[in-house]
């Protein structure tokens, strides 16, 4: 056992997923049991809290409310897109212990991807370096699942269940009214990575289901092999249903689409993307001469807590609940990863533990071989290897009127013991 | 009881919903009950396979089947929006009373909106001019619950369940990430009447709750208003959550947005919507210089049967199931509505009848007392009105790959007796 005793916080940040409050009540529920963390806070809108001294007093909740977290979607302590400077330097990492030191802050639970580990393992460093006992771990979350040293994301299991479930429903509407609407388009998340375009693969339990045809970042295309493909498939079925993933380039790396106007960037400095089902669909009607619609599903897939995958939900709870065991045992400086049991014939996941430096710097995209020859569908491999994480439904509460309930943490902001913060990310 | 024997043929209509299979689970069922009935048709993609002679044989289908499109998206005889001609001297109304003759067709069901019951007057009123003896029944379907004469149609009750859902979800996904992503627009489907884009409002259980605004065909926008709207939420909350119906329009009349390309108007003469909620970002990126991103659910919003509501899955069956019943014994030329019972408290609803010609020609849009003084929400009166209508989940199978399980109807076409159909709609 960790012989530190202090107050912990804990953090969600970057994109919300169906299953980051899971983490959250794990991280939560685990805390009140370890007799080492005494209070437990949590950053309001992810390090931004952290940065301006906004902590939400999450002892002093409602026990209910922390099991409902559990399954709810989006991020209940609130999140953000704030990049800490690469710069250690930067006065943000001082400020952070500064924060912790005023609050007795002995723990760190960040919620995140790379980004946010990097943030972590950066907290970390500096800590160790000045002298503050700080424990510092990582919790894996993201719909992109494209960290490295983990087998999958908490995240993905349910972005997958929805979007395949999307794309099968709307997919029988296509073949329903081919003769009109011809062509659906759909377009999936995902900036560097297909894993989430790819997983819509599922709906295709036979040759002619939807969907036809996937479009990955791992396998560029041109707009010649996009008008084979979709003539291709039309002459066949008399119907096409398209995924594509908003990250997909060409092959000189220019993406299918950018986002125009004024916010083409974000402040991670990734570009902006959103306009791939767009594109694609001004191409299929212009070199096809064949009728498409897109759906955007957009902040939607991240979201579908009414549908979420109940292996997804327990093994993103298991992940914050892990954290906290390990950094009560003393663990600093990792992210907890999920370890799928390699000699089981059924499903087995359990947990292990990558430095919090190796996963900000890496990237796991997904394998060439689990995309077909042609570059437009998912192999078996690729099957074998999301289905088990889409199984299962997370029960939900439905009100009178006939709509999910959806817990909300209360605003209680822990007293203030610094100056305002005036650097990056003031709020 | 009729003393009219014969066959009978089926037709889906127009754009798919979440229970339109319902109603069609509705009349095979009754239909298999009634001794005046002898063979099942469908009509192979609405009436394009009754003008083509595309006849799917329902009753060699499995009787699980049948059973399993009680709770199955999109329209699984196929569907079309192929418009017959006004004139009914045009050569399309003979060739159905062609077929009908040829199959002995003394029963004809058409499931659809209002320009399908146009349709069936059209074929009822011919039949009748020509001695050939035929009852016609409409069906109601539409998402979009614009049908006159009804207190409510089958498919709204779906729509407005699962998008309010979606909102709700995704208006916690803008609630977390309001630093960074701070406007969200979702577009709903409706081309003249506001009620999908409306049921939205379920949603905003609290004041704050998304969705803030709520733009409807039936309250005329400028865009200074709509500037003046997204200032005044971001400057109470700090973010806004929009829900825009595709067929929204200024006070000179013009559409916020229309589809560009060469596929502008479909075959019924419509404009083709779908870039409302695109619209709307540029005026709040540009004007407010506040991000904003869009959800466009598209076909998925009608097709959610995976969390249909079940007070609208029963009332699709029971329309499908009534109409059997009533041409059995012996009424011809109406369509069914729904009635609700105006005296209890508790939500009842019966069915009733309107003539087909009555339904064709009215169209029935959200009484603008229903929509707030401001134009941009939802009053309690249409609280009262849709909330029993989504009350309910409609059980669904979930397979081993934790998606759901769909029926789908085996494509068996019936023996064809006539020459081969060369008018409009030729297939």
């Amino acid at each position: 056992m960790s012989r530190l005793k202090g107050n912990c916080v804990v953090a969600q940040s970057g994109g919300p997923t169906t299953v980051i409050n899971a983490s959250l009540c794990g991280v939560i529920q685990e805390a009140m049991r370890q007799d080492c963390i005494r209070e437990i806070y949590a950053g309001y809108n992810g390090i931004l809290g952290v940065l301006n001294e906004q902590l939400l007093d999450i002892g002093g909740q409602d026990r209910q409310t922390i099991a409902g977290l559990k399954v709810c979607p989006a991020a209940a302590a609130g999140s953000c897109r704030h990049k800490l400077s690469k710069d250690p330097k930067s006065g943000e990492y001082e400020r952070i212990l500064e924060i912790f030191r005023a609050h007795d802050v002995r723990y760190f639970f960040y919620c995140g991807g790379n980004d946010s580990m990097d943030t972590a393992d950066k907290v970390s460093k500096l800590a160790n370096q000045t002298g503050y006992e700080l424990i510092v771990m990582g919790v894996p979350k993201t719909i992109d699942n494209d960290l490295a040293y983990t087998d999958h994301c908490p995240g993905y299991g349910s972005v997958a269940k929805y979007l395949a479930t999307m794309v099968m429903e709307s997919g029988r509407d296509t073949e329903a009214l081919y003769t009109h609407d011809t062509c659906t388009i759909m377009e999936a998340m995902g900036r560097n990575a297909g894993w989430i375009a790819g997983s819509t693969g599922m709906a295709a339990r036979e040759l002619d289901d939807a969907p036809h045809l996937i479009y990955f970042p791992e396998a560029p295309v041109t707009r010649d092999k996009i008008v084979d493909d979709v003539r291709r498939v039309h002459a066949r079925l008399g119907r096409v249903f398209i995924v594509v993933c908003e990250g997909v380039k060409d092959d000189k790396g220019n993406y299918l689409a950018e986002a125009g106007g004024d916010f083409g960037q974000d402040s991670f400095g990734h570009k902006q993307l959103g306009g791939a089902a767009e594109a694609l669909r001004g191409i299929v009607e212009k070199d096809c001469r064949i009728k498409a619609r897109t759906n955007k599903p957009g902040t939607l897939q991240r979201n579908g807590a009414h549908f979420a995958s109940l292996t997804d939900v327990e093994e993103a709870y298991m992940c914050g609940a892990k954290a906290v065991q390990m950094a009560a045992e003393g663990t600093s400086g990792y992210m907890i990863t999920l370890v799928r049991d390699p000699e089981s014939k059924t499903y087995g996941c359990t947990t292990g533990l990558a430095k919090l430096s190796d996963v900000a710097n890496g990237e796991k995209k997904v394998p060439r071989e689990w995309i077909n020859k042609d570059g437009n569908h998912i192999t078996d491999e690729f099957r074998k290897y999301a289905m088990p994480l889409m199984k299962g439904e997370a029960p939900i509460t439905i009100g009178d009127d006939g709509l999910p309930v959806y817990v909300r943490l209360e605003k209680r902001i822990v007293a203030q013991k610094c100056a305002k913060w005036t650097g990056p990310g003031k709020m």
